[in-house]
């Protein structure tokens, strides 16, 4: 088969293959749905009324469809326009052994609830114990294979990604030609990782090395010149349309780059401090400093733990969504906000729940975490319990607080609800957490 | 009954209470076990084979004293010296509704596995809005319910308790003419928070208030001389024997004042930063640094994420520990490390349990948390399950981990080692880890 190029035609081709895709998931045709799992299609696409193949499957009773999808990790918990999850319609028509399948808790049909959080995911092998060997980073920064990943003012610099998806741009890779004029002028960069080609094969420190750098010296325009059809994606919001398996190294990077950009002075004596260890620890230059002694975090990148909470009423019908007074029009979303020193993750949530919302929460369930960085937090997202109802509103930060039955909720997540409310994108650990909610109130 | 104050006799009384308690639980009288938990006595004390309370009442099928003791808080998950959990003695005695009730999962017989963990208590009411407010907090400052406690290079001024029990300790509260002195050279000082008498009752903001003040400009003697009978208690490991209620709040204004102690320059243009917002915020004295603009974190107290965990074998039957190099002779713990920029904390424990063992670990479950003020670190506890069990060990860091049974980690915890090998003390989350993998195995 031969097709040409214009988008056009390649999106017909595509809803072609989606077609046939849901079709033998329908109508049980186990070898045409692994013939299109093979990579031709994306296993979690849905057509017009948000139907996936699982739900087709599910809808029809095909076990072994079911079983093959989600070990292809078909994501179990989407909503199709009327609100209801693969669950919901296996329960529905009656497939409890389907029903069975998809209802497992989260952590057996997913090891990793933190995979379908945007930025959580990062293949490179860190290698953090030849941080400290110069010589080793020295000649990695020089080998062949090495590429680096270039940044201006934090935003990163991508390419379009060729094939047509919801995800648009890559990391831009660039060889130490390319850059070495800058380099030369400042060596410093940060070292991510090893490329490695699978996950846990012993590693023989020759894999291509990835390293970012910090390109801030040159015009926006120069650093463009450098790669062919490139663009400066600036940081947030813009940053969320990377390819998923991009975003946990622009994760890394950026939160990185970040605050070597802020941490140039020791804060304990005020003198320069300079980068070390592949850029992971940054020395200060005051050999008197205090910070050479000792222990304490100075010389350490920082991570912000911030707790952000799906809160579900007492009756477990309803959950609690506000608006931050700086969030965009008609979006509600979880509360959150960061932890403060001495605190553990649960009391954290309950202090932010009675803060932001006067609303009381006794038991808080841990459910995965999402690296945000923006400049550098650390999100752990959870499902809280509420022993009270009433809502006081924290009027200096929030615009409103509000419980929502799951009707409604499913209208927001899917751009249906008649006042045009709507939730945070997949890309946010609070669309996770409401859909997760969502998944395991299928039957109210 | 009057007794002498002498130790042997207070000793000898403390027993007798003891040894009623006790066969109150075994013989199932439950009016004396209600007159004992009125304060009388510890409900988690041990007698000289370990037995608590709840096992006696186990062993003799007393479901109405079990119930109690619940009510009580008393520890599931002790062990006497025979390595047996109260639900292990109610198994073998085949008291099958008893084992039901310890059975249940950690997070329905404790609404919060957090409040296992030491450090992780504290009853304060932060009151974060007020912080902003100046005059609010400076009255706060001069009222004459407020009290402070204070510190020296980041040892607490202490006093010890009257009633005998493993915590030996209080944080000593002066009144503002004890300090007036101090405080006028130097009025920074950290809001703690109000004392509230029970939680969720609404604030009048007329609570007491609890203030940290750094005193290192005294000498050791002076700091002591203000305080009848008080001792400065270093840092770690001493600040362990402080009673559990007291252990949160020095949590909190250790980790606050050892970020003001080390904090008091700007990092992004070396001026010197000035406390605001009652010591949660440092602001830069340079009008014109970039910290005044834009989204970032170098005024905000900082907090390090801090990954531990307890790596289960494949076949479940055995538990993973090493030794640091820095570690106590003989003692063996939970593998841990810091988060780094960029990472779930799934991700790092896999990433660490690797780069330490060499063990490859797959699911990994979230337990509990831990702030550990040594300076600023956050305990994120997690059980972890490995599918493999080669070890190849981090010469660098580690100096041994290997795989112990359960039969040989009970020993470990009651110090009844062989070779006198030995876990962390339960102060630590290492502890908790350990003991509630032995919990869960009480069948193997
Ligand atoms: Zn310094
Ligand atoms: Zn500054």
């Amino acid at each position: 088969m031969s097709y040409s190029k214009s988008d056009t035609d390649v999106d017909h081709v595509q809803k072609q293959f989606q077609d046939r895709f849901f079709s033998g998931a329908a109508s049980g045709v186990i070898d045409d749905v692994k013939l299109f799992l093979k990579g031709t299609v994306d296993v979690n696409m849905k057509n017009d009324r948000g139907w996936t193949a699982l739900m087709f499957a599910a809808r029809n009773g095909h076990t072994n469809v079911v079983k093959e999808l989600l070990q292809h990790g078909i994501d179990v918990n989407m909503i199709n326009s009327t609100g209801q999850t693969a669950l919901d319609i296996a329960l529905f028509w009656n497939h409890s052994d389907i029903a069975q399948l998809l209802n497992k808790p989260d952590k057996d049909t997913n090891p990793d609830k933190n995979d379908s959080n945007y930025f959580s995911v990062n293949l490179l092998n860190r290698c953090s114990e030849k941080r400290k060997d110069k010589t080793w980073l020295r000649n990695k920064q020089l080998a062949s294979n090495t590429r680096f990943i270039l940044f201006h003012n934090l935003g990163a610099l991508c390419v379009q990604v060729p094939q047509k998806t919801r995800y648009k741009y890559e990391l831009a890779r660039v060889e130490m030609k390319d850059i070495e004029t800058t380099l030369r002028s400042n060596p410093d960069c940060v070292f991510l990782g090893l490329i490695q080609e699978a996950k846990h094969i012993s590693l023989t420190f020759e894999e291509p090395g990835l390293f970012a750098v910090d390109m801030s010296s040159l015009t926006e325009e120069e650093l463009i010149a450098l790669v062919p059809k490139s663009i400066l994606l600036p940081s947030y919001p813009a940053a969320m349309q990377l390819v998923p398996s991009e975003a946990g190294i622009f994760a890394e990077a950026r939160s990185m780059l970040a605050w070597h950009d802020r941490y140039q002075y020791c804060p304990t004596c005020g003198s320069e401090s300079r980068l070390e260890e592949g850029g992971y620890k940054r020395l200060c230059t005051n050999m008197e400093c205090r910070s050479h002694n000792g222990v304490h975090n100075t010389c350490y990148p920082r991570t912000d733990p911030s707790s952000i909470m799906l809160v579900v009423s007492p009756d477990g019908k309803k959950c609690l969504l506000g608006r931050a007074k700086r969030f965009p029009a008609k979006m509600y979303s979880c509360l959150a906000g960061f932890m403060e020193p001495g605190e553990t993750i649960e009391n954290t949530v309950r202090r932010e729940v009675e803060e932001e919302s006067g609303v009381i929460v006794d038991k808080v369930e841990y459910h995965s975490s999402q690296p945000w960085p923006f400049p550098a937090s650390l999100m752990l997202g959870c499902i809280a319990y509420a022993t009270t109802d009433k809502i006081k509103l924290d009027e200096e930060e929030m615009e409103d607080a509000r419980w929502f039955t799951r009707p409604e909720v499913v209208q927001m997540l899917t751009q249906q609800h008649p006042q045009g409310l709507f939730v945070p994108p997949e890309q946010a650990i609070a669309h996770q957490l409401i859909k997760t909610w969502v998944r395991r109130t299928a039957n109210l």
